[in-house]
C-alpha cells in the first residue's frame, strides 16, 4: 500500500459543516461568522456570556527536547481529542495557527499529520481566515507611523538608531533580514537601518494572544514600545496614537476561529506566536473558550517541556489565569536514540540500547513536569512506522520500572482509536489533585527568574551574564519592567543553551546575551544566542511543487 | 441638521442577509461561500454554467477631468444602480475593492458616500475577504524566490541590478519606496537595491483583474517578466516555477465578492489595479459575472474619461473580450469650476461664468465617448451641497444646447430615489445601437499606438519620445510585444501629461518617459513621467483617529 500525503488522507475525508460540528458543544449558527461551510469566527465576547459556566479541564500536551523533525505534538493533541470523541467525551483543541512563510519553504503544512489532522487543511495553511495578514498590517502600519512621525519633524524624539520595531512579512525572506531604507532624498523618508521579521515573531502576534478580550488587546497594543528617543525613555504606540487604528484593523483577528479534525472533534485554530522571542501558544481566549464549550480542552506548547511548557505555565497560564489539569509528554523513539548519542543519519535503524540511554531526556523532562510544574503526567509514545517492537517495549518498561504512566499511541496511522488508551489515561490523571506552581515568583529579580528557571527546569547551574545584557537588566528593573515574566529564546535542541549536548547535561550554564522587553504582550525577553526571526528558504523550495488545477485542488501542500 | 458622516449613515441602516440579496438574481446560497452574513464570494466557475444565458447591457460610468477630490463615479454607480432597482430593473454594480493604505492617511474609506454606499464599509475598507493580502503575499513569495534563486547560485544569470518585480505591502509608507537590502554578510541574501510599492501596484492585481478565468489567471502569472538576465532576456515567474504557488495563493481571491448597496441592491466589488501603470478597473470576471446575472451591469473606470475609459475600452474590454452599452460621463460644479481656470481655493463660492468656461472639457470628453468611442453617452450631473441652481441650470442649459443628454444626479443625498432620471436616460441609451470601437488596432506599432491615444483622446498633437524610451520601444518590438495595447501613466488632471493645463489644451505633445511590459496582465505601460507608486502618509494620519470600541464598533473611518 502506498503511503498517502497528508494532504491526500485529508482530502479523503468529507468534511461536515462547521455548524454541525460545533452544534453538540451547544455553539447556534447565530453565533457564528462563517467564513464557508467549514471554517467559521466564534466571538471573543462569548466569553461573558459563559462566565458563569465551569470550564472543563485543561490538558497541555508537550514533548521531550525535539529532533529537528519534530515528535508530533499536534498529531498527538489531534489524536486525542478524537480519542476522547471516540469515548463520548465532549473535547475540544486549541491549537495554534501555522505560519505560511514556511509551507513554501522546506516544511510544507502544519495541521498535524496522517490520520490525526485538522481540516481543511490548504486553507488553513494559505490564509486561512487571514489573521495573521491582519497582524501584519498592524504592525507594518505601526511601523509606517514611526517612520512617518520622524519624517515629518520627529516630535517625539525618536532615535532612529534605536528602533526596536521591524517591519513583518509572513513569508521566508532571507534578503530583507538586514536591509537599510528611506533612500534617496527627502520626499522619500529618512535613511536609517532596518530588518524584516516573520509575521509570527511580530509582538502584536503574542499580543494578540495574550489578550483576555478585546478591551485589554488595545492596552497591551498602547503599551507596545517602538524605540527610545535621544534620552533613552521608552517610545510606544500609544505615543503615536495608534492603538486605535492597530486594534480595528485586528477586528476580526481577535476572534478564535473554528475547524475540525478528520473525525468531525471541533477544533480552535487561533494565534501562532514564535517560540523563541515569544511564548509559542495558542491564544488565551481560544483556550479560555475551549474550556468553556468542553469537557476537556486539550492544547499544546512550543518546542520541548524545557521552553515551552515552562512558558505555557510562567506566562500564559500566569498572564491569562489559566490552570492546567494533566499534562501528555510526548515522545518518539528517533528523539530518545539521539538523546543516546545516535548521529542523526544513523536514527532509522534498530537500536533499543541507544533508546535506553536517551531515556535521561525523557526522566528529566518527567521530574520537571511532576516536581517544578506540580502536574500530573502521561507520557504517550508518539508511534513512527520505523519503530520496532522491541524500542517501544524498552521504553513502556523503563516508564513502568520508574512508576510513570506510559502509552502507546498510534493516532498518526489510526486516528482517535489510535489514542483511546491514552484518553483513558488523560482523564484519570485530570481528576487527580495536582500541586500546580510557577518556576519563580513575579517579585523575584530577572536574575533570580533566570536562575530559578536554568537551576530548576534545565539542570543547570544557573545564568551568566554578558556586560551589555547586565547593562540591559539594570536599565529594564529602572524602567519598572523588573517584575514582568521571563521569554526564555534558547536552542530547542538541548536542556542547556549549546545544541550538541543531548540528553540530560549537568553543570552548564546558560549565557544571557540580551534582554528585552515586550511590555505590550507583557514578557522580558531573554536571548542566549542569535535568534533567526526570519527564515529563510532551500535551493529547491516546496514551492515549486505546489500547484492547483482548473477546479482549485491543490497538490504538493503535504 | 448635522451632516452626518459616511459611516453613520451607512451604521444607520440594517443590512439584509448577503443570501437574499443575491437571491432575486437567481444566485442560491449553496452557490455561496459566505464571509459571516453579509459578505460573500461568488465562485469564478459560474460563468461557465451560465454561458448560454444572454448578457444584460454593460453600462461605464466615467469623469470628466477630476479634481485631485475626486467627482463621484462611485457614489454615481452606486446611486444609478439602487434607481435602477427602484424601476424594477434587475440591477448590479462590479466595482474596485478600496486600498487599505490609503484608509490611514488622508483619505479614508472608499465605497461611496452619502446615502450611495456599499455596506459593510468598515469591513470592505478593512481586509474585506483578503484577496489583497492575498495578492501582496503572492507578490512577495515571487520577490522571495528572485533573491533566493541568486543567493542559492543563480542557475538563471538574473541581472540582480536588472530586476523589475519589487516587493509590495497594502500600506501607505514611504521610507520603503527605495531600499537596499540582503545586506550583512553571505547568509543574508546579496546586497542590491530594491524598492516597494502598495500592494494595489503589483502586476498581479493588474492580472486577477485580466484573468478571463482561473486557468487563464495561472497561465499569465506564469508569463509576468520579473527582470532580465546578464543577455538582457527576460526572465519570468514560471522560469522560476512559481506560477503554482502563486495561483494556489490566490486561490480564494480569484473569486468575486458579493456585498450590497445601503438600498440592498447587489454588488460584485472585486480587484483594485492601479489607474495609472494598470488599468484601473475590477475584475473581468466580475463585470461578466454581473452581466449574467443583471440586466443592467453597471461599473466604473478610474480617472477621466481619457484615462480610465481608454483603458477600459483598449484593455479590458479588448482582453477580456467585452463591449459596453452606454455611458455615464459625471461631471460636478466644482470640476468644471476648476477647468474655467479658478484656482482650487476658491471652488465654493458661486461662479456661473466659471462654470461655463469650464464646459470645454466636458464637450472633449463628450466628443470622444461619442465618436472616438462611438458610444452613446449620458452626463450625470452629480449635485454637491454647495451648488446654486444658476450653475446647476447653466451646465444643464448648456448640454441641452449641444443636444447632449443631460441629468441631474443627486444620489449623494437622496440614493437611488436622486437617480431615477439618471436610470431612466441609461435604459433608454442603452437600446440604441452604437459604433463601439477601440482607438487603436493590435497590429499598428508602439509609436502608432501611442500617437492614436494622444491625437483621437488627449486632443495633442503626438508624443515625444526621449531617447531612452526610444530604446526601450525598440527591444519591446524585438522581444515580440508590439502588438500588446497600451497602458497609458499619466496625470489625471489634465488632457496633457502637464496637470496645470485644465480645460480642453490644444497644440502639445505628450511626452513618453519611460516604456515598460507588463507581459503577464498584457499590456505596455507608458509613462510620461514619475509615476507615485507609493504613496506616503501626511503629518497628522487618519489612523490616529480611528478607534474601535468594546462592542467592535469603528470610528473615525472617515
Amino acid at each position: 500500500m502506498a503511503i498517502l500525503s497528508d494532504i491526500e488522507i485529508a482530502n479523503q475525508v468529507e468534511m461536515k459543516p462547521i455548524k454541525d460540528v460545533v452544534a453538540p458543544l451547544g455553539i447556534t449558527e447565530d453565533q457564528l461568522t462563517l467564513y464557508g461551510n467549514y471554517k467559521a469566527k466564534i466571538s471573543a465576547h462569548e466569553l461573558e456570556n459563559l462566565k458563569d459556566k465551569e470550564d472543563g479541564k485543561l490538558i497541555l500536551v508537550t514533548a521531550i527536547t525535539p529532533t529537528p523533525a519534530g515528535e508530533g505534538k499536534t498529531t498527538t493533541s489531534v489524536g486525542l481529542a478524537d480519542a476522547f470523541t471516540k469515548l463520548n467525551k465532549k473535547a475540544m483543541i486549541a491549537l495554534r495557527e501555522p505560519s505560511l512563510g514556511p509551507v513554501f519553504g522546506v516544511k510544507g503544512g502544519a495541521a498535524g499529520g496522517g490520520h490525526a489532522q485538522v481540516v481543511p487543511m490548504e486553507d488553513i495553511n494559505l490564509h486561512f481566515t487571514g489573521d495573521f495578514h491582519a497582524i501584519g498590517a498592524a504592525n507594518n502600519l505601526l511601523a509606517a507611523l514611526i517612520d512617518n512621525h520622524i519624517h515629518h519633524g520627529n516630535a517625539l524624539q525618536i532615535d532612529s538608531r534605536n528602533i526596536t520595531w521591524k517591519r513583518v512579512v509572513d513569508m521566508n525572506d532571507r534578503q530583507l533580514r538586514h536591509i537599510v531604507n528611506g533612500l534617496q532624498g527627502r520626499v522619500n523618508g529618512v535613511p536609517r537601518e532596518d530588518g524584516y521579521d516573520i509575521t509570527v515573531a511580530s509582538e502584536i502576534m503574542a499580543v494578540l494572544c495574550l489578550a483576555n478580550d478585546p478591551d485589554d488587546l488595545k492596552v497591551k497594543l498602547g503599551e507596545m514600545i517602538i524605540g527610545y528617543n535621544f534620552s533613552g525613555d521608552p517610545v510606544t504606540a500609544k505615543d503615536l496614537k495608534a492603538e486605535g487604528a492597530l486594534a480595528a484593523l485586528l477586528k476580526d483577528a481577535i476572534h478564535p476561529n473554528l475547524v475540525q479534525t478528520l473525525e468531525h472533534t471541533p477544533a480552535i485554530i487561533h494565534g501562532g506566536p514564535f517560540a523563541n522571542i515569544a511564548h509559542g501558544c495558542n491564544s488565551v481566549i481560544a483556550t479560555k473558550l475551549a474550556l468553556k464549550y468542553a469537557d476537556y480542552a486539550i492544547t499544546e506548547a512550543g518546542f520541548g517541556a524545557d521552553l515551552g511548557a515552562e512558558k505555557f505555565i510562567d506566562i500564559k497560564c500566569r498572564l491569562g489565569n489559566l490552570k492546567p489539569d494533566a499534562v501528555v509528554l510526548v515522545a518518539t523513539i528517533r528523539a530518545l536514540k539521539m538523546h543516546g548519542g545516535v548521529p542523526k543519519k544513523e536514527l532509522e535503524p534498530e537500536n533499543v540500547e541507544a533508546v535506553v540511554a536517551g531515556l535521561t531526556n525523557l526522566d528529566k523532562h518527567i521530574a520537571n513536569i511532576q516536581d517544578v510544574y506540580g502536574m500530573p503526567v502521561v507520557v504517550a509514545i508518539n508511534k513512527f512506522p520505523l519503530d520496532t517492537d522491541a524500542e517501544l517495549k524498552a521504553v513502556e518498561e523503563a516508564c513502568k520500572e520508574r512508576g510513570v504512566e506510559v502509552v502507546l499511541s498510534d493516532v498518526w496511522a489510526n486516528g482517535g482509536a489510535g489514542g483511546v488508551e491514552l484518553a483513558e489515561k488523560v482523564i484519570e490523571l485530570a481528576d487527580k489533585p495536582n500541586n500546580f506552581q510557577f518556576v519563580y515568583d513575579e517579585e523575584d529579580s530577572i536574575e533570580e527568574k533566570l536562575n530559578k528557571i536554568v537551576q530548576k527546569v534545565y539542570g543547570g547551574k544557573g545564568v551568566e551574564i554578558v556586560p551589555a545584557a547586565r547593562k540591559q537588566l539594570k536599565k529594564l528593573e529602572e524602567l519598572g519592567y523588573g517584575n514582568l515574566p521571563i521569554c526564555m529564546a534558547k536552542t530547542q535542541y538541548s536542556f542547556s543553551d549549546d545544541q550538541t549536548k543531548v540528553g540530560a547535561p549537568k553543570d552548564f550554564t546558560v549565557t544571557i546575551r540580551n534582554l528585552k522587553v515586550s511590555k505590550g504582550a507583557g514578557f522580558i525577553v531573554a536571548l542566549t544566542g542569535a535568534v533567526m526571526t526570519m527564515p529563510g528558504l532551500p535551493k529547491s523550495p516546496a514551492s515549486e511543487r505546489i500547484d492547483i488545477d482548473s477546479d482549485g485542488n491543490i497538490t504538493g501542500l503535504f
